[in-house]
């Protein structure tokens, strides 16, 4: 494929941009990535991978020359680094962010973005419980959306530029409203997070019930939950604390609707429970049939010889 | 491997029962094996698929001359099997279930089993989301933890010869007191269960997000719910109605846990937030260490070609 950007900084380069840049790289999209990454172990870890061809001891200077700048860092830090960054800009640049939440992110960027530099937010809906830079692959966006709420009144070209790079990654990308894009979040995945990281936080804190018999026999439900609670635990904090109305509300029905099978459990509702759990299991044929996830049994997790 | 049993008869051919076939035969532990489900559809599958060499209209045909009996219904349904089961038991026999609650198969079966028969409580830690005779493969067990609960004062022969059956499927077997599997079984698996449950349900009934939204973004944290949630409504309904105590006692601190998080999240406490996520990263670490799950990215779920 063809350069879509000459240079491409990263602001950040854990799991998300050392991603970008391996996929970035295979396909031939841009001439020069240049990186930065607060620790010192990170940066190293980016040249001796090599997917970045140049790293740097700030911000700040990544960004110079660069036509896309990549912001990824956690969302509580997207204030202080646009501010950094905000002088440096080259005109005509693009400045994107991979975070998950939007409307924070707009709040803390866009002020500090100059005239002649566009921001285009977005949020890939792809990652792993894993993170740091060697935890990057090229494939993570394939088939995956890439979710842009660009800016009232943005100019059109630079958002088609940012959508030609994100699909030669493989991800289909669509545009939200940010206010939309973080109640839908909230649902799909926020929500879902803080109760894995609950959940298991309550079997770690069970005494009856030794650590060593919760890791042993884990199959079956629980461990699914653990693996969503071993995500990064300063993006998640971040997410909760900047996407907290929607978050919240979320949360608030979460409750109502569990103390209602909680109910049902007490006065031995079999028939509520039925119904309930047959609802539940359209939402996952959809899931399937949409192509968003595998109907192997468990995942394909087991081999079936 | 040599026949441990000449004949065993599977009460119910869903997911487990249909494994255990599968994995009894392909290791030759068993000469004959008869099946009873109640659906005609069942039954047809079963002599198609060929894991069963014999299915009868009756569960009380089933167990004729059957050395090992295997309870594979629902909950619920074990107290009408076993009251039928029992005048036709064969002197010697070993009769087992596979539910996932232990104290209330063990009242609702134990006082049906006549003298000379010996009841061995099981519950194998595996399965899918899929249920049916088409959803059985041979490697289910493969690796997994069987748990047996034996009464007290029960002979050891007929627990040691389960055992080396169970073995032979590629299982560990563990002996645990009831009470205790069903307080261990609702951290690990029935509120889990239960949450993701709600979780679906919530975004179901969410009308501000839709249906459609809540699909095509699925990815991340939610999918892994609805996958959870697609299991069999049936015996859901069973586990829950039977392991009311544990449940609700799990319940009970889960919603305390997460009051505890939702207050941080709504006072901005950050570092409470961090500290806990930090947390609770170590027993996915003793989950992948301990070989009960994998710590590929997603579950593997993604190519990293």
């Amino acid at each position: 494929m063809a350069v879509i950007y000459e240079r491409v900084a990263l602001i950040g380069m854990g799991l998300i941009a050392s991603s970008m840049a391996h996929a970035m790289r295979r396909h031939g999209l841009v001439a020069h990535i240049a990186g930065y990454a607060r620790s010192a172990e990170t940066r190293a870890a980016a040249l001796e991978i090599g997917f970045a061809d140049s790293v740097y001891q700030s911000a700040a200077e990544a960004v110079q020359g660069a036509d896309l700048v990549v912001l990824a860092v956690p969302v509580g830090a997207m204030a202080e680094v646009a501010a950094e960054i905000a002088p440096h800009l080259k005109p005509g640049a693009t400045v994107t962010d991979v975070g998950s939440v939007k409307q924070a992110v707009i709040e803390a960027v866009a002020p500090h973005i100059p005239e002649g530099v566009e921001f285009v937010p977005g949020h890939p809906l792809a990652g792993t419980e894993h993170s740091g830079p060697y935890s990057g692959f090229a494939t993570l966006f394939e088939n995956r959306w890439w979710l842009l709420t660009p800016l009232e009144g943005s100019a059109p070209a630079p958002v088609a530029r940012l959508r030609d790079l994100l699909e030669a990654l493989g991800a289909k990308v669509d545009e939200l409203d940010p206010e939309h894009h973080d109640l839908v979040l909230a649902v799909v995945s926020h929500t879902p997070h803080l109760i894995a990281y609950t959940m298991v936080g309550v079997a770690d804190h069970m005494h009856r019930v030794s650590k060593s018999e919760v890791i042993k026999y884990s199959a079956s439900g629980f461990r699914d939950f653990t693996r969503i609670a071993a995500s990064d635990p300063t993006m998640w904090r971040d997410v909760f604390l900047t996407n907290k109305a929607a978050t919240l509300d979320i949360l608030g029905r979460f409750t109502e609707e569990l103390f209602v099978l909680q109910r049902a459990i007490r006065m031995g509702d079999g028939e509520q429970l039925h119904a309930y759990f047959t609802r539940t299991r359209d939402i996952r044929r959809g899931i399937i049939d949409a192509g968003q996830d595998t109907d192997a049994p468990d995942f394909g997790r087991i081999k079936r010889d």
